[in-house]
């Protein structure tokens, strides 16, 4: 039955039977284009490859996956785009494990990225508790207490939720990666399995090496985040973004720090 | 792009664009029938709706999600089914918050129900970290981590994976709830968002009242689980399994337990 509409089972489209409905078993990832070439392709190709391996779907011609992407980024003739792709272990009667054989399904749209202009004047964050997974890691479809946690974010008017651990640390912003500046010293949540490999981070890190600027891995809480000189995010759609208000308390005298510029500015550098 | 076919967006249907399966945003039960008669509906109505409240999908009309329910059973005919079904906050462009007006997606199949006879000689189950998130007392479709564990038991030749947090404390099965047996007494882990309330738990609960068995609500730890004097797990598809292997190490005698057994006999009484 599909809404109000029943029909027989052996009629059904096979989409309807996804594992990445049921269970959002698959991963994904967004990748963007500045004036007509997709930055940094290889390293999201890589992360995809890795997610696939670490949630074992198996067979997947990588090679294949990337061109398909370029594909339909160039037919699509948008120079700043959006590109959204995911792959599922393949669509069957639903069942928990996965013994046998699944053929993957492979979906991806192409938009045009929306203008990040206005976030660029810096963004207000909120902190919410962490309630994902163990294996953040993994770039994965099971992204609901992402989505809570962004929606509260949304209701009270803030543009992305911090996510804080059950022993007080901030992981990482729900679907960015944190930075604070503390004396022109970046700080940011080392890699582990409770945060993913944020992509955008890395450039970050290497723009911060390019400028001289130190980058600290380690833990932050709250009350330290609050008291930064600078925050800032990075993600995939709009690179680095300025936080200028952090649980209500106003950072960075209610503007983007100098520190944060500058690594913007330097960040946009790799993406020429 | 559906697999490799490159088609406008304005083409797409919608089903493509579930959030269900860009984020896992929705939430399912499965139910069974027992010779013609739907066991404990109104249970699983009743979570199915704390569901929706719990990630805020509102204006669902319950009423009609039973009656779906209820009408598409009678008209498959199948005396012992499975009866599965999911709601999604609806279809949109990808983007995490839910801000804005969502029309709910509704899926269900009906389908003959496993015969599962031979799982009443007993089963074997081996531990897996749980890496599930913090709200498991959601049955959301972010399934992957019990995705993984499940997989990991039947590659091990078990058929459940009992699920052990960081703390070293068991707290359920992938898709079961799980109890031990000492001294004639039951335990089994706190109703807490740690786990899902299980209709199954709740029943078997019910089915040691009756007995004037005692039921200890603690957390075991898989040293204690493996000195029991029988194990076994409750799914609704399956009811009462003996657990008869726990990590390679014999249970019971590797066969089911008295206890076990009685509480299975009673249990079935509330089906008929």
């Amino acid at each position: 039955m599909i809404g109000d509409n029943l029909l027989p089972l052996e009629e059904l489209d096979s989409v309807y039977m996804d594992r990445g409905t049921f269970f959002g078993d698959g991963v994904y990832e967004v990748v963007r284009s500045y004036n007509g070439k997709i930055f940094a392709l290889d390293e999201h190709i890589q992360r995809f490859e890795n997610g696939l391996g670490a949630i074992g779907i198996k067979n997947v011609d990588i090679g294949k996956i990337r061109e398909k992407v370029v594909t339909a980024f160039e037919k699509s003739q948008i120079p700043n785009a959006k590109i959204y792709f995911h792959l599922t272990r393949g669509s069957g009667q639903r069942r928990h494990d996965y013994t046998g054989d699944f053929k993957p399904n492979f979906f991806l749209t192409v938009t045009k990225l929306e203008d990040s202009s206005k976030y660029k004047k810096g963004i207000s964050v909120i902190t919410h508790p962490d309630w994902r997974w163990k294996r953040c890691d993994i770039k994965s479809l099971n992204l609901l207490p992402n989505v809570l946690a962004k929606q509260v974010a949304a209701e009270k008017g803030a543009f992305e939720a911090i996510l804080v651990n059950e022993s007080g640390y901030i992981t990482e912003g729900s679907s960015s990666a944190f930075f604070a500046v503390f004396d022109k010293k970046i700080h940011t949540t080392p890699l582990k399995d409770n945060i993913l490999p944020s992509i955008s981070r890395k450039f970050v890190i290497k723009a911060c090496g390019n400028l001289g600027l130190e980058v600290i891995e380690r833990h932050l809480k709250p009350e330290n985040a609050k008291k930064a000189d600078e925050l800032f995010i990075a993600v995939t759609t709009k690179d680095i973004v300025p936080v200028i208000e952090f649980n209500s308390i106003k950072i960075s005298n209610n503007q983007p720090g100098e520190t944060t510029l500058k690594i913007a500015e330097e960040f946009l550098k790799f993406t020429t």
